[in-house]
């Protein structure tokens, strides 16, 4: 029993940890975590968000040390932490931690790709500092996450996300104990994001600020900037403010010896997880059967009413609305056998062939199947039919995509907003990056040459 | 009754809202509330958080087109923002809505004095943005103030001031309607502040960010940043999030009859407010009886315990802590007639004759006299007594600071700390600021010449 505070204990503990100390497991789900994320930020970069945001940002920026993600212009290190964190966030294809349903990697990698260009970091240091502002993140998010928080209106993966950011800067910069402390005050004092903005830009703003006000709270914590004795802890601080039940013991037990990133999955689609199995199943039935969609008659779903209440739209008119529609998730997979992020463009939900598969698409709620179980049964013109069940679908804790499957989700999503970028390269730095003097390097291959 | 949401009667009024609308008494109360800013910010522009920030920020500025008050160094726009933000409030001297007990002014005219700078804004246009912000986030503040926002933890200064911040910006920007919903969601995606990082510079970080962010959410917004419908009212948006009991009410009754500005207050001493009748009873007794601190033999105290409750703190060791303590506020009073920044240093705490003083203060809690009422008997070596009871405390709603005494504590705050500034032109500036074609002509007058 230690009788430090905890966030004592928690500074100390982030002072302390060193890269022998991360077991080879966590180190490689560190580099699939960020190799996850260069997919998403390559194929968000020409999203809305991220230009419009540029736009304002650009000629607002100081000295231009850091890349942009998908675009030839550079930034200053907080501006350019502010984009790529918003920008790895902005499909909602990023990854997902299971026991906080917080979406971390980006608002944490963000700020440390920035720090690392004007910088000397050596690609292990800056894996190092990515592992344990996760760990950070995700454990003070462990604490909330059961009080109401996210249910209340936090949008966790900004505001716990702020704190991974700012400790992994601040690990970046060999920070004393003492100051990871106030680096707690720092960054709580700007832990913010609400669940109201959730599919709008305003979210965005949010996922941004947690990457760049955490990289704020580590430089001015630096600089001298202080907090009180127990920031994370005290009556008034982050867990006691934003939970009504915080589980205070979460945030240090097994620290050290259980690592959060251990729970980090990736979605394999750019949809609503609850289709991950119905788009497993009819990936399954059009392999194995060999189907081409002009012989199917119809599609039917059987599955946990939740399902139906979440993603029965079988009328979508935006890109935005089809990556939560059963029947326009159905009928891409069939008809182009895999569900990629060109198939739920406004072009795709538009497309003849799309549509007239989407009627084609049925469902049946039964509250006796398990939710995250569908049954899919395809029948065909000439009066066969196949079906298959799925239990546990492709990017679960239990079925966790495999690193080919996210290189070749990172290839697609590159493909599709970033064709220029040398995928072989950035996916071969992203493996390699352990053993890289420069962790800057990755980041070159990322900027758009023109 | 108007059926449109509290968001969009928000909206409409202030865009709508004209300078012609603005009664004059509001008018004068915004160049108060500036004017006590302005004296705030010189004062505290030395202090450790506005120096250890600029150093961190300078370094990373963009184009340097807005002062930072006290220095000589310029900044880019919103960086500008977050340290003109957190330097007026740093000192803790600013001012106070007493419905909210929110310091609305720091967060609010710090962007809108940024904003002015590059662009070309009528004083009569600024001192319009500066109302209509102080409107909007007051009464945010007030929607939530009496749910337990501020008692569960939320520094209420900067979670709404990034809304009054906002919507000033907006307003020179001369946003739609449509804009100002979505900005109130770009400015409450950014809301974030902690109580308990109060006394500590980690609380100046998240004053500072709502100056910047509110700007930063304008920019945004005027870009296609956009947001939910329901924003503020909305089951997860800012007032339900961050209040048990929200009093929606609050937000529009009486929109454009009764302004918040009214509502301000003004600090006379830079100690804590329950100090005030203390010190004005003081300085009345020496002055009527023309006393020296020589002649005092003793100094007695009778209030309500809740004022020995909070600064019965009779060995005090620093600056900081002395503006807390009723027998360092009374011995200074005493001995130099004024209760000003200077006779709360590190360097008056430790001075033999306040010292000395000081242990001839004592008090006794007397529950039948009001919270607020202060009785003091000083008594003489020559046997004689005089005594005065204060109720309504110089600087209170009832009894307010005049604009003699505004000038007055602004021309003791430079001098402090800015001893450089030619305070006349300055005051001069601020009450003529209606009628100047050219808002950010009074910046001119806070940069340092060296």
């Amino acid at each position: 029993m230690n009788s430090d505070s905890i966030s004592r204990q928690l500074a100390t503990f982030a002072h302390g940890c060193t890269w022998d100390s991360i077991p080879d497991a966590i180190r490689h789900e560190a580099k699939r975590s960020i190799l996850n994320y260069f997919g998403c930020a390559l194929g968000g970069s020409q999203d809305t968000a991220v230009c419009n945001g540029l736009r304002v940002l650009d000629p607002l920026s100081g000295p231009r040390q850091a890349s942009v993600i998908g675009h030839a212009k550079r930034l200053d290190v907080l501006n350019a932490s502010f984009l790529n964190g918003l920008g790895g966030n902005v499909l909602d294809f990023d990854d997902t931690h299971i026991p906080t349903v917080m979406h971390p990697t980006a608002p944490i990698v963000a700020p440390l790709l920035a720090y690392a260009e004007p910088n000397a970091v050596p690609g292990h240091a800056l894996l190092h500092a990515f592992v344990l502002g996760i760990e950070i993140a995700c454990r003070i998010g462990n604490a909330v996450a059961g009080g109401g928080h996210y249910r209340r209106g936090w949008h966790i993966t900004a505001t716990c996300g702020v704190f991974g950011s700012a400790v992994g800067v601040a690990k970046l910069m060999n920070l004393s104990a003492a100051e990871y402390v106030a680096l707690f005050a720092a960054a709580g004092g700007q832990a913010a994001g609400l669940v109201e903005n959730l599919g709008t830009t305003a979210k965005s703003i949010s996922v941004g600020n947690a990457a760049r006000n955490g990289y704020l709270a580590a430089l001015l914590v630096r600089e001298g900037f202080a907090g009180p004795a127990h920031p994370i802890e005290g009556p008034r601080g982050f867990v006691h403010v934003t939970s009504d039940r915080p589980d205070l013991g979460a945030i240090t037990s097994g620290l050290g010896d259980r690592w959060e990133l251990a729970k980090n999955t990736y979605k394999p689609y750019p949809t609503g997880v609850v289709l991950n199995p119905v788009i497993d199943a009819c990936l399954e039935l059009r392999e194995r059967h060999a189907l081409s969609a002009e012989e199917v008659r119809s599609i039917h779903v059987l599955a946990h009413p939740l399902l139906f209440e979440r993603t029965d739209r079988p009328n979508v008119t935006s890109g935005r609305e089809s990556v939560v529609s059963l029947q326009h998730a159905a009928a891409v997979t069939m008809l182009f056998g895999g569900a990629e992020l060109a198939q739920f463009t406004d072009d795709a939900v538009r497309s003849p062939e799309v549509l007239a598969l989407r009627t084609k698409v049925h469902g049946t709620p039964d509250e006796s199947i398990a939710v995250g179980t569908a049954h899919v049964r395809v029948g065909l013109n000439d009066g066969r039919s196949f079906e298959t069940s799925v239990a546990e679908a492709r990017g679960s804790l239990e079925r966790p995509m495999t690193d080919r499957q996210l290189e070749e989700k990172l290839r697609s999503l590159a493909a599709f907003a970033a064709p220029w970028c040398d995928t072989s390269r950035l996916i071969d730095a992203i493996w390699t990056l352990d053993r890289s003097p420069n962790a800057a390097s990755v980041m070159a291959l990322t900027s758009s040459p023109t």
